[in-house]
Order: structure tokens, then sequence, then C-alpha cells
């Protein structure tokens, strides 16, 4: 039961618990997915970076206005005191701390003059299951800060991490918003991977149509045409985020990360234009599925056909021959049971040249 | 049949009832739902609030201008000479006033100087019959009060009314426009509850489709399928209307709440996003139906064709042996009757064989 | 053989008898459906009315610049001559001509500063064949006059004539263009009266449906499938003509009167919407026809595959002991005959067990 | 094959003859349609007009600047030098050279200061094949002449030089933008002829289909579907076609004009707005014939069904009495076999009353 | 395994080998499909030209400011130091350079003040397999040169070579822009012969299905459609890339050239349009492959009905008289099998009528 309604229930937010609630009111909204909440600080500039863990968020306050790059990030999403907190003191407004929280956001862009707030899904495909599983992320851009919401530990972050720990590209020279843009590339270059792994599914299943269609396959194929419904309606808001961030007139975008923005903007495009390929495909294959089951159909038709009409008329042959009434010449006559074979091949023959010109055989 | 009627009758407004009369003649169409009409007054500040029934319309006209903010609420639209009285004290425009007690207005703001009008559609699930039900809402929006015109009694508002009692959120320090802007939050979060409800019946058919499908089940799907059109018909304009009202040039309408109308906009999108989804996931639903349905057929003929493909030879060839020639050598054979068997089950085995190579079995 | 024609022809305008003329040419396109072209004329303003029918067309032209509002309006389009005076007397323009008695216009509004030019389908469904027909009105709209042109007598406009002279509402007090909002609205109104009679067929198919369905009933969907079809090509387009007009600059049309066009234009755009659910209705209704046909198939199918495969290897077993074979050594045990009906019996049950598994019982 | 060839390949370039050649090379792409390009020059104005077949194009040239409105009309666009020389003397950009020889442009304008490049489609419906077959028209409009290239002789232009001859219509009076316009507008009408053969056609089906369902009108459904396909896409771009000449800013075409081009505009709408109501109606066909096929297999089925369910178990208790055992008590009774009538009589009944109970007779 | 994957992967990036590297980070993405880089140089002005192939990137380098057109050409991008050599010397965008060897952009043009990117794809169709092949070209339009990048050697460029070197048309007297221009238009061309090969298919297609249509054929056809999919997706951008370029404005295209690349688009959008022509046609062809089968079925059906329904009487009463009832009156009579022949073929002549009835004959 708990399965089945969480498999619709992802595509739109747990209004029973939330409805009627004041807007503004904290108030976790989706599954608790970790213990305790972890917030992890990174502080980077182009000499070197200090990576901790932190015990208490009080702990990262001093980094606000401290100028080289803070990146702070918080696992978990239940502890709204925590979220409180930060919102007081990095000056959050109460709409934004709403959205914190409630994990059933539509992904948008907002500017609040002193921050930009970014929200998106962070989507992973369970390869056992078949399904997408999405967590979202928030993220705040200060001038010299950005926060990260997640709501459980682990996540597609470790590449950025890395390239902070190595000085790989730019990002160790840029701002907050530079690490931002890495933040969602990362996001979004882990939808192809998504889409490496339904592409996969689909060549299976029109392998698995060209060998033996099964029942079982054509609920796969439903199962995954859901996902992929899914998966399209957490990606197609994207393109509307980026297209506004790509023309946000925030101070704390620097210009000349536009190129990067577009660059995102562009690959959110293709995983659209992929997503809306792979549903035509998808389409394409639930059609030869029942286009196959029915040429199977026709092809066990012309058996039970082929025999059945062959056999009833010599069947009816033999049991004329079977009556018992006392005057039937042909019982008496010497060469009547060979003649009488002679006949039913004669009808066996015709009828096998009946349906080889009707291209039955 | 008054049953049947109600079914398509939602989809459009009774013409026969109005077609011809005078635009801007007060005639109420749609059911009457209340006995008389009830009048609700809701005076509140900071500093206090003051909740009480009127018995008579003329009592909230001081409230008109009285600087804190008023909430005048009508359930039932019946009672003509009623919005007559309000509409003059108020100044409300004739056309106004027909759309009040017209119950067939398609969602929409208006700006009028003095006032806005906001109509909208409050929508209730019936879990038992599985039908949308619709009441139309309509909010004259003031410089100092909110006079809300409902259908019936029982809203969704409680959770406002609450607000308001225990001064939770900011309802208490702003303006009419807050309330508004509350009100019709409560009845797109309610949407939300619609979609909740549909999406577990979806998951339901799913299930049961997987277990049995049944002619029934496919008419429950039917009927869903057009109580989400209905829905989205209802949904579909509300987009227009907050993103008009997001536009608004009035004055009675705060900037510092255009977040506010922004938040609910952004949710009345996440639900139109969702119920195509879940059409996208009917009508697979749909195809999958008929899909499995197609395979129990191909089931059924399957036994039918092997049956009747390894029976009809064999009859053939006992009825052979029941002919009554009177020269059929093979009668008087000794050995006839096992090398008989004996072929029999060679046919017998040479169909199960070829039946096994088709996969059929 | 004329019927058949008549069917699609409506689509689109008789092309074989204007191809090629000069444009501006007035010819007659459509069918003449009056003997002789009717003129009624009604004056009115605030004080009073007059109403009469004009023999001559000439007797109208003294109102052309008449204070009070005339309303000049004729029924029938054959006579070109008329036209043409009529043309030449209020300065029409020779397309605006060739408009008027071509009745296959596109609803369309046009500003020649002397005149503004309205053309639009008054539609009736005739509730025995079930179809819609479609009637052109053209309005010339004056400083002081308004000029309809209908194809035959026999209007929706009765009730605004009703309101003119009982002194109903706006009109007396208005000019010439509240007039021309005022047929429209008549005639948007009744687009009202089709959806309605519209979706009761709709209600009464499915009800069809779920009791017996029929070829008879598949071929009415379809052919309402087809009206809703044509009716959505003729109402589709006034939504461009009154937003044309709500946008117009003429001086002929007074600004207090936006609000009325706005609301015809809000009631259109229900009726489209409505007609756009409607046609999503009826796919769902056509669906829900062929998966019951096919359920019902199945039904067959079973039905007849039980007993075959029942009575086969009962029959087969019969046919064994009919041979005629001289040493068939279970003819002659005494016990052969009841153990036979025993496994017979068997059999059957057998089978019985095996389908009930199969749920097919 | 050639047959073939031509069925898909009408829907795009010849791509093998022309794929990279330098464009502004001028290279006849299409059809030889005629022997020898021919000629025609008609020049007039009010007083008078002059008609001729040319020889050699240089008799055209001393029009080029002539006052009076003269029309160059070339049937045959093979002869690649001709178009060269006019292009040099009447200075058309190389580029309008090679789109006026390569016969498989998409209907566009194109405004080069010193003329005007139009260029369109002209169809015919051949009423024995049931194709349409397209031929391109391009018109250079100058200030004083106008030049029009056809792929082959017979035109639907005869109306217009009807006009000319008779000095009916405003043609003699206005300028070469005007005769643009007649032109197309004699293109334009006559796809309305075109639809309507297409209209009668869809009418035969449907009759047909009420009648006798045949593979063969499914074939033909399928070919008009396609026939609809390829008239789309020919008339779709005329559209903007139409959309940009309204828009245009050329001194060329005369502001008092535009209310001819928007005529033909309006009806081009009209156009498009019928096939697409036709696309709908002939999906609607076939859905229809789908359903109707699986009526025919269910009738079919229905009436296997019956007999083998009747007289299976008749057959087979005629089976059990014509078995040989030597102890079969019934064998001997001496009403066995008026009883055994009576059972058979009472299975047949029982049969029959179940069958009209499920409502299969 | 291998070719299955790379079936569906040619939709996207293969993400796995890229994810979560830094962006700019120059890594190959793609299959490797030369052994090394070939660098081949053509410099040309109206008075000459010289070609010849480079085994040195360095020696490129001169012809960067060089005035006469410089067109380098690399085919092969593995050699990722090659790039970044480039990159360095023509001061070209890190970005810019991932872009070049990720073989999976979408097509895009980006003007970078120094230069202009453009990417975009050139399509082979495999005769053999019916499959779609892409390789990606970008270009670097400069001032004086034009660097372009290919996977692999082959291109459909030789026609452009072709015309430099016999100095044909006007690309020895253009710039590189025109160059730019040269290639895409080779490449769009290119399109042309892909939809011409499509054509072909798809009319033998229709051909098969009239013939005789198998399994075989449909999933060919779905091949086809695939295919179809893939075209159109890497073709739709190219649109708005086409747009793009033309309303730029980089100093480095020369506003001469607008000419030039609107008739680009114009082809583009004509491939566009085919594109969706096609595949309305083959979703067309699907529908009648399903129809065809279904009415092959109804045929084989029919077949079967009447066999059973003439036999199945027949055969019962044959059964009847083979019964051993010791008193059956009608076995001894004289003229009993005589009439049991006249009664059998009137019950077959009743049946014939029957069916001719039914018109199932």
């Amino acid at each position: 039961m708990q399965k089945k309604i969480k498999r619709t229930s992802k595509f739109f937010k747990k209004a029973s618990k939330k409805a009627g609630m004041s807007p503004g009111a904290l108030v976790h909204v989706g599954e608790q997915k970790v213990e305790t909440a972890r917030i992890t600080l990174m502080s980077y500039d182009q000499a070197g970076f200090e990576e901790r863990e932190l015990r208490r968020i009080e702990e990262s306050f001093a980094y606000k206005d401290r100028p080289p790059v803070s990146w702070i990030n918080i696992d978990g999403l239940h502890e709204v005191e925590l979220i409180e907190k930060i919102g007081t003191h990095f000056n959050i407004h109460p709409l934004t701390q709403e959205d914190i929280v409630n994990t059933d956001q539509r992904p948008k862009v907002e500017d609040f003059e002193e921050y930009v707030y970014l929200v998106f899904k962070m989507l992973r495909f369970d390869d056992t299951t078949g399904h997408i599983t999405s967590e979202q992320v928030s993220l705040i851009l200060g001038s010299h800060y950005l926060i990260s919401f997640q709501e459980a530990e682990g996540d597609v972050f470790d590449s950025v991490r890395e390239r902070i720990h190595r000085e790989r590209g730019r990002i160790r020279k840029s701002g907050p918003d530079y690490l931002a843009y890495a933040l969602m590339d990362a996001v979004v270059d882990h939808y192809f991977l998504i889409l490496e792994k339904m592409g996969e599914r689909i060549e299976h299943f029109e392998e698995q149509l060209r060998v033996q269609p099964t029942p079982e396959l054509l609920q796969a194929v439903y199962d995954l045409k859901r996902e992929l419904i899914y998966f399209r309606k957490q990606v197609w808001p994207m393109r509307e985020v980026l297209g506004a961030w790509q023309k946000t007139e925030s101070a704390l975008v620097q210009e000349v990360n536009n190129a990067f923005i577009r660059d995102v903007y562009d690959h959110t495009i293709q995983v659209i234009d992929t997503i809306e390929s792979f549903r035509d495909i998808i389409s394409g294959v639930m059609d030869l599925y029942l286009s196959t089951a029915s040429n199977k159909m026709n092809e066990v038709m012309k058996v039970l056909t082929i025999m059945a009409t062959i056999f009833i008329p010599l069947t009816f042959v033999a049991g004329i021959y079977g009556m018992n009434f006392k005057y039937m010449p042909e019982l008496e006559w010497k060469w009547s049971y060979p003649m009488l074979w002679i006949v039913l091949v004669a009808i066996f023959c015709g009828m096998m040249v009946y349906f080889k010109r009707k291209k039955w055989l």
C-alpha cells in the first residue's frame, strides 16, 4: 500500500499535510530522509581552502560577509528551527524559508535584492526498480556565500568538491555565482546519465519485442513511459529557470559567467529534446507491441482455420459412411473404401492449393 | 435523468435560463443551494477582531470605509435584491453584479478603479461518486473591505479564519488584498487535495489492471478522465487570472504582496502540470487496458487453437474407422487397434512439439 | 445526393460559382433562403421607438444621419441590386458589399473610417437531424445607424427587439454600437444552447454505451464529432473578431461599451473551451466504444473456446469407441461403458477447474 | 516505378540534381513540362489593351519602364538562358533567378528595393487519379511591369485575362500590384475548388462506409489523407507570404490595395481551417472504418460461436450412442431414440435461450 | 550488444564519460573515427588559390591575419592538444574549445566578438542499414580565416572545394563568412538527399503494403519512424541557429550575405516541413498496416466460420444416423439414405444463401 501511494504522490506536493497553513509557516513537507541535519562548510579562494563539518549552525554565521567564497551545505530539512536560524541571520524572506522546507517546489529562480534563490530537482534513476527519485536542492546565493539545502546526504556534487580541492578549472578563482553554476551543471549532467539508462532500457525493450513480446514487457514499457512523464515534468521548468537566470539583472551574478549559464541552458534543452524523442520512440514501441500481438493472433487464427477447414469436411465424409442405414449401396461395393481415400486425399490437396493461393501457407 | 443532465451540464452555463436577457439583468443562474442567504462579517486589525452574523445586509454598510479590514461573506446567491443592495451601496458595476449571480463565469480578474473583481472556482472531489463539484467564488476587493460571495455554506476558508482568530502569520497586519490572496491560496491548496485523491484512484486502477482488468474498470478510468477534463477546464483560466493579477496596476493591491501572488501562481501552474501528467498517465492506462485485453484474447485463442488442432485430426482418424464399408481390410487385422493408438499418440506428440516450437505452450 | 453534398459543403464556400470573378463583383454565393428580401426598420431613442416594414429600401435612406438610433434589418441576400443601392447610399466599400452577399465569410471585423463592418455566423442546432446549420450575419455600424443583413427570416434577435420595445436595460439609452454588441451577445448566447443540446446527446451516448453499444451508436457519435468540428471552425475565429473589436480605435465604438464587448469575448472563449472539452470527451467515448466492443468479442470467444475445448476431446473419445475394428478388447468388457462415463465426467470436471483457475468462468 | 517515385518526390526538391551546385547557379530543377518556352505580353491601361505572343524575349524589354501596366508571362522554365536574359535586363538578383528555375521553392515574398519577388504554388486536383499536382508560379513585381513565370501552359488566370479584356472591375484602372493581387486571388480561389472536390470524396467515403466497407475504401481514404498532407504543406506557408506582403513597406505596393491583400489572406486562412477540419474528419473516417471492421468481425464470430456451441454438444451426444460397446443398456431400450431427440431439442432450446439473454441473437 | 547501444545512444551525449568534469576541460566525447587528425589548408582570393595538407598545426598560424581568405580544415577531434594549440593561438574561449571536442552539441551559433562559433550536424543516410549517422561540424569564423572541425575524413564539402578550384560563383570574390555560408548550404543540401532516400523507402513500404504486409515490413516502418525522429531532433535546432545567424550583428558577417543565409534558412524550414509530412505519412502507413492486418484476420475468420457453420450441422446429422440404437425406424426405410442426402444438400444450399445475403461470399 505504502509503495503504491509513493508512485503517483511524487507528481504533486503532499497537500494534506500543508493545506490550510498560513503561508510563510515553516512546515517540513516531504519524507524525512536523514536522522539529524548535517552541516558542512567549505571556504576557499585562490590561495587555499578550508573544509569542515559544523556541529552548530551558528559557527557558519561568521562567514556571511567574509571575503573568500563560503559554501554552506545542509543535508536534511526536517529541523525547522535550524532553517529559521539561518533565515534570521542571513535575512531570508519567510516565503523563501517555506519553499526550502516544502520539498515539492516547482523549479524556479527568484531575485531578492540581497540574495538570489534557486530551487531545482536532483534526480536519480534507481536501476533495480526502474523508478526516478527526486530530491529538492535549494540554493541561496549571496555576495560572499552560497548556502545549499538538500533533503538527504549523498549528492552529485562530488565532482565540484574535487575541483575545489584540486584547484581545477576556474572555480577557485571565481565567486559564489560560479559555484552555483557548477552545482547546477553537475545536476544537469546527471540528467544525461538518467537518459543513458533509460535509452538502454528502450533498446532492451526493442530487442525483446523482436524476440518474444510478453505482457510483462508491455507493463515494463508502460512503467518506463510513466517515469518519462515524471522526468519531463521535473526538467521542463528548468528551461524557464535557466532562461530567467540568464536574464537576471542581479548584481550578484557576474556577467562573465553568462556563457556558462547559457551552456547549462543548452544542455537542459538537449535533455528536454531527448525526452521528447524518447516519448515518441516509446509510443512507437507500444504501437509495435500491439501490432506484433495482432500479428501473432493472426498466425494463431490461420493455423486454427487451416486445420479446421481441412478436417471438418473430411470428418463429415467419414461421418456419412459411419451411418447405419440398411440401404446404403456404397457400403457394399468392393472399391468403395479405396475410392473414398482418393476422394479424401483430393479434398485435402484442393484445400492445400487454396491456402497456398491465399498465401496462408 | 436528473443525474445524467448534471454530468455534462457542469461544462457550460445554463443557457436556456439566461439566453436573451438584457445584459446586466440580475438573474441567478445555477442551482439554489441554500434556503436563505447567510451574511457573516469579520472585522480585524492588529489589535483585535470582531466576528458576527448579520441579519440584514444594511448592517455591513458602515464598514465600507472604516479603516480596519472588514471581510463580508455572503453564502447564497439566489436573493437577487440582496446583491442589488450591496451593488448600490458599494458602487458595483451592473455587469459585475450579473457575473456574481451567474454561477458559470470563466475565472477572471477585472479592475474597476474603485474595486477589483475576482471570480474563480472552489472545487471539491466527492469521493463516493468520484465527481468534482464546483462552486463559484466572487471577491470584491475594496480599499478597506473584501466582500466574498459563495453559492453555499461550507468552504475551504476555515484555515484563513483560524489564522485571523489566532493572529497567525501576517494576516492581521495586512490589508484586504492580503486577505484576498489568502482566500485564493486556500482554494488552490485545496486543488492539491483533489489531485491527491485522483492520484490515488489512478494508483488503484493501475493495481487493478495488473490483477484483473474488467469492463467496469475501463468505465471507471473513462469517468476519471472525464473529471480530469473538467478539472483542467476549471483550473486552466486561473493561470491567466493570477498572471493578470500579478501585473495589475490597481492601487488596491500593495506591491509587497506580489511575492505572495506569485506563489499562488506557481502553485496553480504546478496543478496544471500535474493535471497534464495525469492525462498522459490515464491515456497510458487506457492503452494498457486495451493491450491487456488483447493479450487475454490471444491466450484464449491459443487454447482453442491448440485443443482444436490436436483433436480435430484425431477425431477424423477415429471417424474413418467408424465407417461401415463391407470391404475395409484394416478392420479385420489383429493389430489394427493397438497400431492405431500408436498413430494417434504420434500425431498428438507431433502437434505438441510443433506448438512448443511456436512458443504457444 | 443533394443531401450528401450539403454535409461537407458547409465547410467551405461554393467555389465553383464564384471562382474567377472579379473581386468586388456582387454575386450571391449560397442558397437562396427567402422568396423576396424583407426590410424592417426600427428607430428608437430614450423617448420612444418606431418599428415598421419597408417596401422599398429607399425609405431607409433618410435615417442615415438622423440622430436617434436606426436599425435596418434585411432578410435575404440574393437581391443584389438592393445591396448595391444600400452600398451606394451608405458609402460602403465594394469589397464589403461582396462580403455581405458571399455567405461564406470567415468571421471578421473591419474598420473603414466611416463604418465598422462585422461579419459572423448565427448557428442553429437541428434536433431531429443532429446537424448544425449556419446563417451569415453582417453588421454595418455607422454613427447613427446599424444595418444588419441575414440570409433568411427568423433569428435569435427577438430578445433584443423585446428589450427595445419594453425599454429594458440600457439599450434605449445607448447608441448603435451598443445595439451591435446586443446582437452579437444574442448570437453567442445561442451558442450555449447548442452546447447544451450537444451535451445532452453526449450524455445519451454515454448512457447507451453502458447499456448496449450498437454500430448505429458509433455512427451517431461520429456524426456528432463531425458537427463539433464544424462548430469549432465557426466559433474559433469569433475570438479574434471580438479581440480585434475590443482593441478597435474607431470613433464609432464608445469606450464605455468596452466592458460589454469584453463580456461577449469571455463568453466566446468559454464556448471554445467547452467545445474542446467536448471533443476530448467524444474521443473518449469512441475509445470506450472500441474497448467495449473488444470486451464483448473477448466474451464471445471465451464461450466458444470453453464449449469447444470441453467437447472436442469428449467427442474424440466417443469417436474411438465408435470404430469398427474386429479386435478391440474394451468393447467386450462388461464395465467399459460405465467406466467411459467416469472418464468423460473426469475430463469435463478437469476442464472446468482449469477454466475456473484461468478466471474464464 | 516512375509513378511510385513521383508520389513522395513531390514533397521535396530533387536534391540529387541540384546538391552541391554553387548557389545562384541557374539549373532548372523539376520536370520539363513544355517543348519551348512561350512568352505572352499583355499591356493595358484604362484606354485599352494590347495582347500578343512574343517570339523573342528581347521584344519585352521596351516595356520595362513604359507607363501603362505590362504583364509578361513566361510558360516553361527549362530555357535557362531566357531567364538569364530577363534577369540581366530587369536587374534581378541571382538568387531570385535561381529560385525561379528551381521549382521546389517554399512559397515566400522577398522585397528587393527595385522589385518584389513572390513565389507560390498553383495546385490542381486530378479527379481520375485523386492526386494534387503542383506548379510553381513566380511573380516579379516592378514599378510598371509584372513578370510571371509558370512551369507549363494552361493556368487558372483566364478569369484575370477576361477581366482585362472586358474592362471589368478595377483592374484596368490599377497598377501591376493590383494585377499581382488578382493573380494570387485566382490561385487561392482555385484552392477552394480542390477543397470542394476533396469534400465530395470524403462524402463519398462516408456513404460507402455505411454501405459496405472494403479494404479498397481504406486504401482510398489513406490516399486522400496523403494528398491532404501535401495540400496543407503547400498552402500553410501562403499564410506567412500574405501576412508578410500585407506588412511590406515596399513603395511598389500601393496602400489602397491592402484591403484586397487582406481579403486573399482571409481566404487562405479559410482554406487552411478547412484543410484542418478535413484532416480531423478523415481521421474520424479511418477510426470509423476500423470500428466497423471490428463490428463485422464480432458478428462473424458470433455466428461461428452460436453454431459451434449449439452443435458441438449435440454431436457429442450422437457420438456417444454411436459407440460399439457390447454392454450399453440404452441401446436396447425401446424409447431411447425418441427420448434422445427430446434431450437434443432441449439442449438446443436451452442454448437459444442463453444466447437470447446474452443479446447475441 | 555494441550495436544495440549505438542505436539510442546517438540521441544524447555520452554522459558517463564527461559527467562531473570541470566545464572548459578538454575531453573528447564521442567515438574516435580517424587514426590521426588531418589538417588541410586552402587559401584563396580572386587571383588564385593555394591548397595543401599541413603536418603540424603551427604552419597554419601565419594565416590568422593574412588578408586573403584561409580555410583550415581539421578532420579528427581526439587529439586534444591540437585543439588547445589552435585555441591558444586563435584566442578561442575555453567553452568553445570544449564544445568542439564534445561531439554531442546541440546546433547553435555564438558570437564572441573576435570570432563567431557555429556548430551543426552533418548527416548521412546509410542505405544498407537504413540508419542516419551524424557527424559534428564546428566552424570558427574569424576576420580572415575559417576553421572547420570534423570528426572524420570524408564530407559533403567537395562541391565547395570544386567551386574554389574552378572559380565558380562568387566564392573566390567573397570573405570567410560566405565560405561559412557555402559549407552550411552544402550540409543542408545533403539533408534533401536524405529526405529523398527516406521518401523512396516510404514509397517502397506503401507498395509492399498493397502486395503483402509482413511483420518484417512493420518492423522496417518502425525503424524508419525512429530515424525520422532522430533526423528531426538534429535538424530542428538548425532553424534557430540560422535565425540567430540572420540577426547577428557581428561585424564578421557582411550584410550582403544576408540573402544567402535567408536562403539556407528557407531550405531548412522546407526540410523540417517535409520531415513533419513524412511523420504524418508514416503514422498513416502504420495505421494502414494495422487495418490491413485486421482485414486479413477478418477474411481468415470468415473462411473458418463459413466452413464450420456449414459442416458442423451436417456432421451432426450424420452422427445421428451413426447411432446404434436398436429401435431407429429411419434406419430400416428404403429411401432414408437418398432422402438424407436431399436434406444435407438443402442445409448446404440454405447456408450458402444465408452467407451470400450477409455478403460474406
